[in-house]
């Protein structure tokens, strides 16, 4: 091991006999930490850079290198990749030499290799943790830690058409970003088969764009929910302004609170933030809400199968989310009497989606150092850039589901309304 | 109670006091059971004709009349209709003054209502039996109970195109069965993006029609297994007068000992015959045989919610039959890493196919009875018009599923192939 670790660095020969925890210098203990750290990831082809500067690892086909920039870093890492790793990235103390996305879905790819398989696979388990809790109260607390940072920011790189903070569909992927998301509303919209003057109740609407966009192309009423003070205020002045807010009724409440009856019910983007234990609770609320032959649509993040969501993402950047498997969905559909019609998966969709925002992300970065620290700017980056990787390389899926009650026939015949005005919009 | 009694039968006045449980004199007990009968099921709007051939029960709205030929019929029932209804129906001992469609439609419609609550709930529950167990010996048992009942029997009522006794697609609602039957088909094979020079291993492949439809119009290599001998007779003897001989394998044996890799897995209506013990294993068999990137669809009925297949069909007619719900469906997908793109439900077409059977059958009725007993033929009826009455009340469901393995980004974009070249066949 001694004469592998030489040929990096001549300086760390006589390091071994020294302290193991201080210093620049990089000790045998390091090298063989590092090396059993890219074995617990299931040894993907990504080098290894330590703080004295020189490739400690460097495999055939390396996709980019992994720069340590202090020992306590390796140090932490090792002790919750899923979870530290993204604290490291943030502050610098990791960087990466080379692209971020290829990096991050190498890793990605190896470490869903090797948690099929013993040790590793348990290791990698321990790390997760629960989702916090989605009582109302702690869903107040966590959609205020996401949606609150300020319109602003998220104005500088979602589109300008719609402000959706969502998947977006492509009809080809060369459509622009408004081009795509336009398309994801038409889209929703057909599979709904919308018509004037039906009411529609939004469980979780963001900055209002689905519901503005709704009454405005067809000529429904709208009844959306949210609980984010900052994206309610948006929603509602933008109606003022479009002279959709006699159409509009924005809520600031929480879901489950729901009242009224609705034609649709439809939901995009914020099943994410339910929770597993509350699915029943949601499919209760479309049971209460929803006329007889009424039909609706959720739209979510979802998963091949049930895994918890990256401990860092879940802990920084969206407190209490959660991606459920289509069997973990079921719990909104089968007790409370509803019929799935249609599921579409287009996680391909979410990482073109997410490649724009990144694309506008990074043309504001200046723009936003003026409001946030460079920690900030540096873990958002990570987020959108994992987030791609993880829809690259099926971590994780984006899926449409329509249902209706189980009693009605008052269903399409086929799906190929969806299709025939597509590209008419 | 008697006044009532009497003013349908005064010669019942007399007989309260002979023994209860002979004779052709309808008793004042015979009318509280027919009453409490009605009260387990959910009180429909049926009428009740006993044997006196004098209506006991006329509500308004009446769909149909049940007619009880003998006392014991009505006991017989009493005890389990969801297993007795069945036979007594058979051998006449019940018939159905009305149409037996929209009789059973109201039935099911009641008994959905009464299932969800109290003491009936618990009673329909308990009529309800395990289905029997589908190992690999099991399985053959069943199979040659449905389907070795002679090809002659099934081509009376099946469409003349591709002999297929699974839910057709009817691009409209007026299509005709073979031209329903056509475009399932293609929209199939749509869905699978077939290329010429693929291979493609088929679960369950009935009368090889899928199998000469995807050699003949999209060029594909089929090795196809089923464990019905009579069934692969006439599907060898098919595929060789057409001159397809060359690019179908028919193998007789089960689906879990398939070999060889292949472009697509297909398996339209077998997975009803599986058992929801066994998804995992269908799973497995998928991931030993996919290429990586491979894709496939199952087609099968289904459920909304876990419920048993009534107790009659599952006995006589479909042993060891089980419809999954959606959330049981997953257990083929999720421990088996692979990924759901799209799912289709499609009930309402697997209504239409069964009215345009049922008046092929009907049709063909003296034909068949040349070879079965009028019970087989009033079985049959009744299996017919059942299932009718299952798929419009969404008692039962039809789904497609497309999936591809969890790695591979070798998906369609979007479902839009599919419609573009709907009609185009």
């Amino acid at each position: 091991m001694k004469s592998q670790g030489d040929s990096f660095s001549n300086q760390n020969v006589s390091s071994d006999s020294r302290p193991l925890f201080t210093g620049k210098n990089v000790t045998a203990m390091d090298r063989w930490l590092a090396t059993k750290l890219m074995d617990i990831v299931g040894n993907p082809p990504i080098g290894i850079k330590l703080w004295n500067d020189q490739q400690l690892i460097a495999p055939a086909n390396c996709v980019a290198t992994m720069h340590f920039h202090d020992r306590g870093a390796l140090y932490k890492l090792l002790t919750n990749p899923d979870l530290h790793f993204g604290d490291l990235y943030s502050s610098a103390r990791i960087t990466v030499d080379g692209e971020l996305v290829p990096f991050l879905e190498t890793v990605y790819r190896a470490m869903d290799d090797v948690s099929k398989t013993g040790f590793a696979s348990k290791l990698v388990n321990a790390w997760q943790k629960r989702p916090r809790p989605n009582s109302m109260s702690g869903s107040l607390d966590n959609i205020h830690h996401h949606y609150d940072l300020g319109n602003e920011f998220y104005e500088m790189w979602l589109d300008d058409e719609a402000m959706q903070y969502t998947c977006a569909y492509y009809p080809t992927p060369e459509a622009t970003l408004e081009e795509a998301q336009v398309a994801k509303l038409h889209h929703v919209a057909r599979k709904l088969q919308l018509k004037p003057g039906e009411t529609v109740i939004e469980a979780g609407c963001g900055w209002g764009g689905l519901a503005r966009f709704f009454a405005k192309h067809y000529g429904v009423k709208m009844r959306s929910y949210n609980i984010s003070k900052e994206q309610l205020a948006y929603a509602r002045d933008k109606a003022k302004q479009e002279g959709l807010d006699s159409q509009i009724e924005f809520i600031e409440d929480d879901y489950r609170n729901a009242t009224g009856e609705c034609d649709v019910f439809v939901s995009v983007g914020m099943l994410e933030h339910v929770g597993a234990d509350h699915y029943r609770d949601l499919g209760q609320v479309v049971d209460r809400v929803l006329k007889p032959n009424g039909r609706g649509l959720i739209h979510s993040i979802g998963r091949n199968k049930p895994k918890l969501m990256n401990a860092w993402i879940e802990k920084r950047i969206f407190p209490g989310a959660y991606p459920p498997s289509l069997k973990e969905m079921m719990d909104i559909f089968e007790p409370n009497d509803l019929s799935v019609l249609d599921v579409e998966n287009i996680r391909l969709h979410y990482a073109r989606t997410l490649e724009h925002w990144l694309e506008r992300y990074e043309e504001n970065t200046d723009k936003i150092s003026q409001h946030f620290d460079e920690n900030f700017v540096r873990a958002w980056r990570l987020y959108l850039c994992g987030s791609i990787a993880a829809f690259t390389t099926g971590e994780l899926q984006l899926f449409q589901i329509v249902f209706s009650r189980a009693q009605t026939n008052d269903v399409p015949w086929t799906r190929s309304h969806v299709y025939e005005q597509e590209g008419q919009s």
